[in-house]
């Protein structure tokens, strides 16, 4: 399984991705699901992958070919030189229908799950920060102020603190500790979703990444803020007034 | 969609269940989920259904005949004079097969699903507090130290909490406290799960119900203990150390 969040709010772009995969409770790997492509100051997109490897795999392969060939060929459309973040979102949706055009069959036939979902997110100069969440047929919903984020894979266990604390007026600082917040809770509530964890923030208007970290289990800065939410809930929970007579 | 949660710690038994189903989005109706049966002093138990509803409504039926039979015939084997909870659970178990066994396939062939989930509760005299999980195919397990509480339905939400701050010395108090903010969580996440809810309380060794509440949605406890958590993690939030540089 996989937890993904992704957040806009007024100040700008939040991802947050673990790196477990598993087929089967005894087959579990680490891979990225968190990619970033950037021409600073111009562009910065993150990309964050769920469900079947080999269709999301296939899918970041076609978007990062289109660069590759774009060195020899100014005139090849890629996400880097798109004119939106819209068509951004469209071209990942493409390459989404391409891979389930060509697999999705026959994977249904093994018995296996095709299904995969993406979200795109990111800013170019000139544009606003957008964030896109794509389903298999390659269609996608963009967040709103009403919904100002999205999540992918296991997400209801981090999803109430979410609902608590994001508004589109959250600070960037508020919505790295909300995805963190939310990423500690599935975590502790289901093996499959575990560290390191890729974070990327994109700061709006800067259209270049702030920070992109990789959190690895001995993370300083995510334990304390872990351990510090465990304290408020403690503290929270006993405070609370009865229940019962 | 249901939630109900069932803790057994070494202080006794707290199940909470909400009253909404759905057949679909617009087909929203009540239904009791949360069940008790009682002979003071001798016996207390409390049974909690979700998924299939004429499924789960016809395993009800049959405890609740034999009931009726018994009347007239003390031979006649019930959930009130069984020899012991495991043997409670049995007879539920025995008659979700019974139910499964007669409407599955039909139901199947629908297009529908037949699965349902019980959970039994309860103690008897001489006995210990005894919690069950039951399946479709009426096998069940029990909880233990390790795994004080049991979930049905829409549980993920509010998993969370339970698993920090649930442990066998917990006392009454904290448990209903628990569930209730467990309940909260999932209110707030997900419109399928809704007012009112049923709770009871079992304390060890009572053999008697300690309570049965309907909690309303304009109940003033349960605000009570709603707003204080809000304020609890919205202040906890707030106190989280920077993840930023």
């Amino acid at each position: 399984m996989t937890y993904g969040v992704a957040v806009r709010v007024d100040a700008g772009l939040v991802m947050l991705a673990d790196t477990r995969t598993n087929a089967g409770m005894d087959n579990i790997s680490r891979f990225q699901k968190l990619f970033t492509y950037e021409v600073p100051g111009e562009r910065a997109i993150g990309i964050l992958m769920s469900g079947n490897l080999s269709i999301t795999q296939g899918v970041q392969s076609i978007l990062s070919r289109a660069i590759e060939k774009c060195a020899g060929d100014p005139g090849v459309e890629t996400i880097l030189n798109c004119e939106s973040m819209f068509r951004v979102a469209q071209l990942a949706g493409d390459a989404m229908a391409s891979m389930q055009g060509k697999y999705r069959q026959t994977i249904e036939m093994q018995g296996a799950a095709a299904d995969a979902t993406i979200m795109v997110c990111g800013q170019r100069k000139g544009g606003k920060p957008r964030l896109y969440l794509l389903y298999s047929a390659g269609n996608f919903i963009e967040a709103t102020a009403d919904t100002p984020y999205f999540q992918i894979g296991e997400h209801k266990y981090g999803k109430p603190i979410l609902d608590r604390v994001i508004t589109p007026e959250s600070s960037l600082e508020e919505a790295v500790k909300a995805v963190c917040v939310s990423m500690d809770s599935t975590m502790r509530s289901n093996l499959s979703v575990g560290m390191p964890l890729d974070l990327a923030i994109i700061e709006r208007d800067a259209c270049t990444f702030r920070a992109r970290n990789r959190i690895e289990a001995d993370d300083q800065r995510f334990a304390a803020i872990s351990q510090s939410w465990a304290a408020a809930l403690r503290n929270g929970f006993e405070d609370l007034p009865s229940f019962v007579d």
